[in-house]
């Protein structure tokens, strides 16, 4: 069934959470195929038909693209042997997503540099969320600086990787929720606010929280933006289906709003906008929904390859 | 080991979460027993060792003290009908949470006025929270009403009543969470409002949006609040702490964050502040958690109930 | 990418959670394409891209082939209307399962049957796993007649359908776990027993139990068999093994034990076989995963949709 | 409100699950007061208000009696220190429950000795639940030792301890199910082959499977026993009924079954009986829960305790 030469993909770092994804989604995409994929800890086992490497032990020169799924601090490394060794790379840590040495991989709104791209920096879960909400408000000069944004977002525990720690068992999650790095101390902040600035034009101020979720996938961004002059539900509405017309996945809702289910498993993002009532200012509730592993990490990956690539921008996605 | 002589309380509407809480309370309650208990589609069954009976056979003259544990719009009637028969009575629903026939039961502010009451309206869940989070910044005029308080709540399902609806499913809500009643179109708001403006002479604006948690029981909040002067860190707990002072169902966290495991099964409210970085204007994140069944509902209920027979405030609760 | 011709696919009952996940399938199907969709409840609804039609307004002469999941009882007179049509039909309610008018589709041991027929009964989920469990020994003859074969069945929610009732809300289902049609009450039993005599040539005793998990997907069943001689654990697992060589769907485990997300969003069963040591008589433990909508309700349904139209068995399928 | 002395309790092992339940327990005890609590990790944290700290420096003269929540094999050194302090012990490991030098505390069958012991042991959580169940036919000479009795155990992940590992963490468990230790291999199925010999005389052969379920707390256990003669349902409830009349933490159900719900947070077991139809030989299927920290652990531990130390059995216990 496939009418597309097999692309032979390098993976580095595939037995975290996003690992996984990464190999779960190329296992079903019709123009690519595991040239390779390494994780120290789990070297050996085999995952979905492939046999863990060592990293040391890679075959770079069989891969003509290489996803790196690495700690943030370790990937920095592989991602310069990589590219010495004359590959392509889309590196999902945070290592370079302030780096000029990278281009930031949010391809809605960077399409054109990724297809030309060395390197591509993967935006992390929260900033993708919050970025495909605000940046069409932004761009329009609707955000009224003189008050905070407001962002509270919810993830799934997958957000919070794989290594065993007491405050991420079963027991004590289950039934729990509680918010997290409080008081803008999470460290996707600033790459969050470097991308509002650069994609969007604003610099005005940003209150984020984080949150864990007891579940096992998705992110939920409901954000308060004050806005510098009235928007009724309808202009709302209109705005963000004109910012988003034909992008493929981009969904805007009507009549409904979005919700974890509606994104999971998929490469999507859910958004609904809502004029808020009862208040002096005019104010905008925005709402965004994306799967942490699919859009906010591997999914996102995989389109950006896809770009890189010259393959249809959503080959081996559900959207 | 009963020293108190027990009161004869009545409950009407007890096959709902709350009413079922209502029951389990009591039957820990030293200084308390259930003289009748009512539930119209359950009439007949046996909970917690009491038959339920039809609300018009309930034997209004045994009580001393009757708790209403019915619908919004129901309640009203019976609450009627109660005091007609002489007695007092803590009316859960939100039928006189607005009226001046009735004392606002957040005991904490208005305990005087709880203790002589034939009526105690019993809070909303919401307002309860954010009402116990916000009070002591608004009386010390320390919110800035030129911009906008933004709380977003996140609520068990048990919140949402034990109707049957999809909606409610285990099939739709487990991994999932969504928000609902966006835009300021909860029916709290206006109880909130009030309430701000009565207890804390506060009446800037209000965004409030709540979420469907894919949990049985508990409340968080996370509430932005923009100030008129900046507080650090020491003196935005130390605030709290004076406030709160002596206070048993209250707990004023350092070094720790509000979660529901924190509050579950508990009349508690746990509180957290945090001085937010990295922002042009003084904001602080104010944290609330309580278990909805118990501190907003059936707990503060007991709270109420005991403040007005004289007993000891949390005789029977867990704080 | 798809070289095969699409063949057009009626969809009778789409708005359940099997009907949800038949559309889910076919959507990735690269040989199959949605010619109609419906649902009474839900008709004029939008889902995967297909607006929803009631059933007596479905174009039966638009399908090939037409897939029913309707309500036990109310499945078999639309069978007859769609093969009055002239049109092959794969039924998932239980309606035809113990009929002679359909081939039973359990794709691994009636292959050629499905390939002719004109009307495939689609297994029950239950009857699924615990028949790709027990007839490699029951074809074995090594099942002792004269004890009991004990199945203890967890099912996860959308295994009861999307229908609210209380008993199924998640207030009631979430940190709960229980058994229902105890003693051997369950309608899924004569099926099951039918096909192990059919299939098996097994007719001793079972005792089959069926517990309500609090998940959303997945069946692991947990089967006693009492063997006529001693098997060791590589003899038995070799047994299996040779059982399903070459099989797409089934997957006999080593070193491991099959659990649900071995298996959820899979057209696959896990097998697991245990030698039980400590007891006078020889007996085996063996424990077979499924997902309850894939490969116990819409997945075997596709798979067997593919065998009638002499498509690759697995097409559109994650096995 | 408290008429008796209350009784000096040491704590061995606060930390752990059972360790916080046992300071819960006690919070609420109207009889007892903890005299002191340790948690070789967590030394110097405060929990429910006590700070905890090194066994080593436990005051063990201050208590009158210590419970001790310590992992198996630590457990056994500590006992007998505090026997060397002249102090009565209940030990909720695993290290005495085969020793002559202890009284096994599964209150229900052994009370008279149990309130003579100097030192208890105190049942493990899946057993406490099998003998529960299974005793009264034991005694009844009623279990056909020809065929296996068969359990299927299941329990939340508290079950397992609050040690980190990547098996129990949210992202595995949750929507997860899965059988452990399967083939006889649990370290449980002694020490319930001895107590079933000892109490009920019954030596047949048992197949036991436990597994980890989704949820914090609670146990179910669903076991076919099969019968020397025939029991209908009314017969089987009767039996049930007579050999716990009058027990506190007993409840055997009719016209329903156990489910976890019943059970967390009490110190009950729920019993509920079927006779098997559609079998050649006599079967019932019984069905057991009770929460794995209360009446499977701490529960039962201060039930012991308060036997050992003449107080009304369920003092500070919700049964």
């Amino acid at each position: 069934m496939n009418i597309h030469a097999s692309v032979p993909v390098g993976i580095l770092g595939a037995s975290g959470y996003v690992g996984q994804e990464l190999l779960r989604l190329l296992a079903a995409h019709p123009g690519a195929s595991v040239a390779f994929a390494t994780a120290e800890s789990a070297a050996g086992d085999v995952v979905e038909g492939h046999r863990l490497l060592k990293a040391a032990d890679a075959p770079l020169g069989r891969a003509e693209i290489v996803l790196l799924a690495l700690p943030h601090g370790v990937s920095g490394r592989y991602v310069r042997e990589v590219r010495a060794a004359g590959k392509r790379a889309v590196d999902l840590s945070a290592d370079f997503r302030l780096s000029p040495e990278a281009v930031y991989g949010l391809t809605e709104y960077t399409r054109p540099r990724v297809a030309e791209a060395a390197l591509v920096a993967n935006p992390g879960c929260y900033p993708t969320a919050a970025l495909l909400a605000l940046l069409p408000l932004a761009r329009g000069g609707l955000i009224d600086a003189s008050r905070e944004v407001v962002i509270d977002a919810a993830s799934g525990v997958t957000g919070a990787g794989r290594n065993p720690t007491r405050e991420l068992l079963f027991g004590e999650v289950a039934e729990d929720y509680r918010a997290y790095a409080v008081g803008n101390s999470h460290r996707h902040l600033p790459e969050l606010k470097a991308a509002l600035a650069r994609e969007g034009g604003f610099t005005g101020d940003l209150v984020f929280t984080p949150h864990l979720l007891p579940v096992k996938r998705g992110i939920l961004e409901t954000i308060h933006v004050p806005l510098t002059r009235l928007l009724d539900q309808v202009s709302a509405e209109g705005l963000y289906e004109a910012a988003y017309e034909g992008e493929p996945c981009v969904r805007v809702l009507h009549d409904a709003l979005p919700s974890l289910k509606d994104v999971v498993y998929r490469n999507r993002v859910a958004l609904g906008v809502v004029a808020v009532a009862d208040v002096r200012r005019p104010c905008l509730t925005v709402i965004a929904a994306i799967d942490n592993l699919v859009k906010g990490a591997a999914g996102q990956a995989v389109q950006n390859m896809n770009v890189m690539l010259g393959l249809p921008e959503t080959l081996g996605l559900v959207c």
